[in-house]
């Protein structure tokens, strides 16, 4: 079968991780353009994509591209996807689509007015051990579900201009976990009480984010969740999960880059996990971009949909107004039936 | 050095594994006296204690008994402290001293006046896993303290009737996590937000408790703190502990009976968890008696005071109405820097 | 019921061990007399051991002590069992019974003779990790078994002048895991080969003998085994089991003082296993205190008899000519049938 | 930089993995032909590969095919590679090279001749924790080393024809865990013993095999060495690595698919280990290739050389001959100074 012609649209950061990505290790896609303002012509050429350009009117214009992968800044996501979807491309975006859920619902509006899809950057629900911890809650393995829990901690701390354009920590960090919550439960965030403080960096504070946090969510379904936050561990990106339930406990642990354990005098030493995003979900980067060219060809739901982007945000903005006024916030939803079964 | 004359009051479930262990495994003691409305004469003898007897004054009055172990039922502990330190004994109460701060003050009172020690049976600050972790935290292994987590699970379900008389699950329960909070940190707990609901077992709810939690803590020194309680896990009794700082991150992992791994065809096995406190915390119910006796002994203080147990109530309180009321909860207190480095 | 009436022979570093865990975890038995060349009545006198004497025949004459435990130097084991026996004394002897399979025999032989029991110090076959792995391995759990392996390593090298009269590593040290290898398997060593060097410590080499081994031994049920040793690990005491058969492998793995691990920026650290055999086999050496005076009241066979000394000895004294000669050696067998079911 | 135009020689199990690999994962590598005898030109095809032929001559004879990957029966290994010396190709050479010293003895003599690169398929060179370990192993992480132990066990047996043409046991299997102790000690193998045994499989024991094996070796440095080996494990592809020295002990433990571990009534249970070495060796496979196209461009040494083919096969040999004659056997060396630094 003919790998499907793609077009990348923004090759900063991640743009150029999903571009390798698509390229080395995406069978059934064939990058034909890349379009970005600085682009790098040498780069593109480098890796067999034909067409770099500035003009991503460039990509949506050539017939032949049937799919688009949007990694612009954020705050042209749902521009571009418009624009994607007026021209009849099949649409891939980066999350967050948008900070504001009204912007969010615009863009559902005009993928569906198009008949195309769009499928949205949430890694973890094509992660393996996250994908087999889903398939477990969802097949009954813990029982009825009394609790889940995320740890998400990166790293290393973000720049502070960043975090001032980035949304807040909410919408931009704890949005994974808000999503992960939905999608290991297969049900709707219902309440959220948010804490946090800028305990890592002061300049964080004082660019009005927080770094720290934990976020308490009730479920529809009955079971009540814990997120935790942070913005910098120095021991590695810490990616952990945990369902538990009427039957017992599921947990999904960090994953480190050797199996070395070191026995010497002062103590027992093992890696630590792995240093990023990148290395932890790279299986998962490459799967949601094969997951979304076998929904294209295959005409079946992508996985992770619009609506579960809007229903992500609603709930990073409770969070946002819960820690304001420290008070629990219900989620004021506009995606009915969103998480119905995990995926669409 | 000669062991000290010990009696004990109230031999239910709690009181007789406490006079074993005396017995057994405290060379500082010598357990001269046990008394309960409906005494074992064969087994104390079995045991090689001199007395035993359905009145609790007969050991208040003789005068070679220096120290009392309280382990009557909740609701007449602080009577019993009251009694105890007239009668000038040195005295350990197992928790909760009571459920309503008011009371707890006025067994503090009572020691005070009487000039005895009062140590709670706050066993956690005991167990040499947890102390090292609150070593760490002390001595700045994990930096500045950004986060604490305590998972807290029972095995099995208490029995309804245990739980109308129980004080909640906070009171009887989430008592040893907060206190816990405040023994790793040493730093108080200023605000709390709990969520909960009877998800073990409806005839719970129907008694007016809850058999699940999240508790959100806010401590002092601005750590943020989650406590994760259930009344059932079936996989044995789960113990965990985290702190998390500008440095790293430190845990504490649930203890097994054996080392045995399993690797068949299906899967790959280990033991599940300790089955129950006895067994998990025996190491630290034997280390608390015998630091209360040291403390006796030496005139040295106790390490988990009235005034700790007063801070915990008043923080399950808190927690209390804060799920009553659904909306974050300021702690009073009464106890004036009780947690200062964190023991006493 | 009544403890039983116990005396110790030889209180060195061992029997002092064992001195204090018959007073303090072995309710079956009260400690009447000890007895050393330098006993140190005090000591005795606080323990609240009525008899310390010089001289063991003391205790050998008092009709009142039903059994002995023998914790003498090793040289004198033969001759106290054999005195002990003969005073109709129920007996418990520390390992290596003898150096030469010969003089077990005729230990055997005295203990029959006096219709008295002889149970030898093989700790190993009371570790409740090794016990459910002999357990699950009789049960047919890893199928038929294919093959055992041992790790023994000591945390810190013995002294030379130790090691100038302790018979030889695999007499001394190795012997444990030539038992363990009979009471993992139920079946008898039929062939043995060992490489060996003093790669530790020269002076070790200088005084005859070796601080590292790799022994390959053949079972009579066809199992082939490993034992590998080294006396020092620097990083605790390791000892770790394995048994694999045509239905899967189970591990036993080394145990940790506490669960605490650090992630931290170089790295994730763990405590150390356990610093020496005094903590790994603490359970362990109670246990098999408890389980001979068990036998001893209940005319139960013990579970480490004379017969499984000598066999583990004979495979010793058939590495110590393998060694020697380079060569795989037969192990010549006088105890028939000493391992039928792993113990008697 | 252009990628290397390389063919490939034979398309077996072996091969098609090869091919996958180049196409997918190596950059460095452009696939222009595929030889073998049955060849499926719709495959070549879809992966893009432009030449398909049964004539491996037609391979040899393109001036543009600077490297060869040979991948047919391990009988025809040493024609193909005197075929490919003689073209002036680069050669990669899957393990076993031959079955006799002499004939790989034949093979480094016409690559020498050529002046060609001959790089061998010890994928265990190129595995993340294995080259880890290797690398603290050199760097002294260890102190001086004592002892090696390696545990390589199939998840399931082959099939008797395979056992009765793969060279036996210890030339087809046990030969990656001999070149792993020369690659973790770069030092030599001086002596072998082996004993073995048919326990998996009668069959395999009938055509003259063993399935199960434990080979003892004393390495040139003094090391004391241990592999352990099955042909079926049920539970996973079975592969540990441990080094053992004067300041420490480094392991390798298993890798598995996901970290899920759920604690269930029954048992805590964890996934088994990879499947196959397909999963298991995925990166090495892959950074074998990348390593030998690096070498071909950079000029630079192999890091798996047809000495160390040679070394390997002499120890092989030996074990043969040991478990044949039932005595450690002196390994007869071609190779001068094959495995110093471990690699060249």
């Amino acid at each position: 079968m003919q790998p499907t012609a793609v077009g990348v649209i923004g090759v900063g950061r991640i743009g150029t991780m999903h571009t390798h990505n698509l390229v080395r290790h995406v069978p059934e896609a064939r990058v034909k353009a890349v379009a970005s303002p600085h682009i790098d012509r040498d780069w593109a050429a480098a890796l067999g994509i034909p067409i770099a350009t500035p003009d991503p009117d460039e990509l949506l214009r050539d017939p032949e591209i049937e799919a688009v992968v949007i990694t612009t800044p954020s705050g042209r996501h749902v521009e571009m996807i418009r624009r994607a979807a007026q021209a009849g491309k099949q649409i891939f975006c980066e999350k967050p689509v948008a900070f504001e859920p009204q912007a969010i619902a615009e863009a559902i509006a005009a993928v569906e007015a198009a008949g195309v899809r769009l499928q949205v950057g949430f890694n973890r629900r094509f992660d393996p051990s996250i994908c087999r911890l889903a398939e477990a809650v969802q097949a009954g393995e813990v029982g009825r579900l009394h609790s889940l829990r995320v740890i998400n901690r990166d790293p290393r701390r973000p720049p502070v201009d960043f975090v001032s354009r980035s949304g807040g920590m909410f919408l931009d960090f704890t949005i994974h976990d808000l999503d992960t919550l939905r999608f290991l439960s297969g049900s709707e965030i219902e309440e959220v009480y948010a804490v946090g403080a800028a305990l890592v960096d002061p300049n964080i504070g004082a660019a009005g984010d927080i770094d720290t946090a934990i976020v308490t969510a009730r479920l529809a379904n009955g079971a009540l969740c814990v997120i935790d936050n942070s913005r910098e561990t120095h021991y590695g990106y810490d990616q952990r999960f945990e369902a538990f339930g009427s039957k017992g406990n599921l947990t999904v642990d960090n994953l480190k880059p050797t199996t070395v354990t070191s026995y010497l005098k002062p103590g027992v030493y093992e890696d630590t996990p792995l240093p990023s995003f990148i290395e932890r979900y790279q299986d998962a980067f490459i799967g949601e971009l094969r997951a979304f060219l076998r929904s294209v060809r295959e005409g079946t739901p992508v996985a992770a949909t619009g609506e579960d982007a809007l229903a992500a945000v609603e709930a990073a903005v409770a969070a946002r107004t819960s820690l304001a006024e420290n008070r629990p916030v219900h989620v004021t939803r506009r995606a009915a039936g969103a998480a119905e079964g995990g995926s669409r």
